[in-house]
């Protein structure tokens, strides 16, 4: 059970240590880069002292997000894609972010199963994260596990995520390219439209391209795909085919996030994504700040207050909102 | 085309024809009651002014959500519900709210054919609202827009969502009473667990009962419910059967809605649920104005100017997050 080492692992960990277990984990140990994920999942309040040593180290990793209904195969794409860029010479984390579950434990020895090509490689760290935290969910702690794996020295961070809403699309919003996983038979054209799917993706991969349906699929949201207006210059997202659990077109897929990262340096467009990220983690980080101190003010809940005011027809919400402020 | 009629409402709205305005709207003039409920839709700067002017006159109507996944008969139910409802001499307004959509007109059309039954009936209102504003979405605009038909002065405000994401939660979390509709043969247990649905129902509907698998679902819905832990004097989620296109179940349905009525009031946990409600109401406008605020503050974007120091490595989120505060 190696949660239970963490969890005792987690509990030992004061201000003092933090340095040298940022250290170590730079070093390329992976229990003290285990140990840091679990500070940022646990919402700790050593996180802002963690953040600013860790965030002149960072910014050097390049971030794949990489989402899709269940049962399109994303964890054998994951695997797949490990497996290339290794070939490549690239250390690689993987972060695989479940909004649904309060759990990390189960889902992080399942995924070790299922990624179990890597398991024994040094080169590879995979860590599950779980909705546990009350603060602001994955979207206030998936960027600090982000800035935990880039600063421990990986080129590349696989975030992997659930495709069916909104917590997902935030998620997906984390990284630098972001892989939209398909594959037939799953209705999965109305579900990318239903799901916002079609502006997430800059890559788009339509798995278990052996079975019937696959081109249809790719023609499908290839139109759909054309349909949408691109300015000069933007990047067209590509629609590639694999066969992940053979390994038949992740080549390719590798080859197109190679591309999709030379584009986003040439145009720009990389700056522009990592200031409009670090400007929606500033106000998450503020707003949290912010509720905290409002639910827990003086000697009573001067949100409570105002909100009994309101239900008594005292005040309106808006003068209320006014007075928090 | 209505829309356009409403369009040019809209935007011939000053403040001082709010209270006015508002006036008609509690005579009766559904007119009137559209037109406040399309100046929540815009987001309207006049809010604030129709709020204050609104909050005396709300607090009397009996507010029920209707959630489910699509296809389990929302809408015939809530024209079933209406039917019943008039017959014991409430007035209804119904409020459908479509999380994934960022336009109403269509919706808006669409569902006055499908509750055609009531639409030449004065004393019920239809409308549709879609996610259309940038400031806070369905969370923010819902609790507004139910203060209109509240203070408009209908006995029962039913506020529809398609029950799939966090956002629909948040938007059954406005009523009273919420009513989770299922269907057979639809995977319902399953989506059911997913959603969290099992917390928000105060009563479950299996809808569509004169199909196969309808006792099944009840059955396994009963027994999953019986799982939870309820403390004494709790409300016991009932679980009732409907075929709403029929008429079938539907009196029980409402005969439940009005013994949930009678328990919010004598267990007090009436007026708790709307403390909450009106803690989130202040909070969601307090942030709006903040990140409002932030987004233009004296000549430059104090928030974009903090992102970019910490991409070039100046500053880090959390340093970034206490300058903003």
């Amino acid at each position: 059970m190696p949660d239970v080492g963490i969890q005792g692992g987690r509990r030992g960990i004061t201000a003092a240590a933090v340095p040298a277990l940022v250290d170590k984990a730079r070093e390329g140990d992976p229990r003290s880069v285990g140990r840091l994920v679990s500070l940022v999942e646990d919402e700790s309040p050593l996180l802002p002292e963690l953040t600013r040593i860790l965030a002149p180290h960072a910014g050097n990793a390049r971030i794949i997000g990489l989402t899709g209904s269940p049962g399109v195969g994303k964890s054998t794409s994951t695997n797949a894609l490990i497996g290339e860029l290794r070939k490549r010479g690239q250390r690689v984390a993987v972060l695989a972010v479940d909004p649904s579950s309060p759990f990390s434990g189960g889902a992080l020895l399942g995924d070790r199963i299922r990624m179990g090509d890597h398991v024994l490689d040094p080169g590879v760290f995979i860590r599950s994260m779980a909705a546990r935290g009350h603060l602001g969910g994955l979207a206030w702690t998936t960027p600090q596990a982000l800035r935990v794996l880039d600063a421990a020295g990986f080129d590349v961070v696989l975030v992997e995520t659930v495709g069916v809403g909104q917590s997902e699309v935030e998620v997906a919003g984390q990284a630098d390219t972001t892989i939209v996983l398909l594959a037939p038979g799953m209705g999965d054209g109305i579900q990318a439209a239903k799901a916002g799917i079609l502006e997430i993706g800059d890559l788009y991969v339509v798995n278990k391209a052996d079975r019937e349906g696959a081109d249809k699929v790719r023609r499908d949201l290839r139109s759909m795909l054309g349909l949408a207006e691109r300015r000069d210059g933007a990047w067209k997202p590509p629609v590639l085919k694999t066969t992940a659990s053979t390994g038949e077109g992740v080549e390719e897929v590798v080859d197109a996030i190679e591309q999709h990262g030379a584009w986003l340096r040439e145009s720009g467009e990389l700056h522009k994504r990592r200031v409009r990220r670090a400007r929606g983690e500033i106000e998450t980080l503020a707003l949290t700040a912010l509720r905290r101190r409002w639910g827990l003010v003086g000697e009573g809940d001067r949100l409570d207050e105002l909100a009994r005011a309101v239900v008594a027809g005292e005040t309106d919400p808006y003068a209320a909102a006014d007075r928090l402020l």
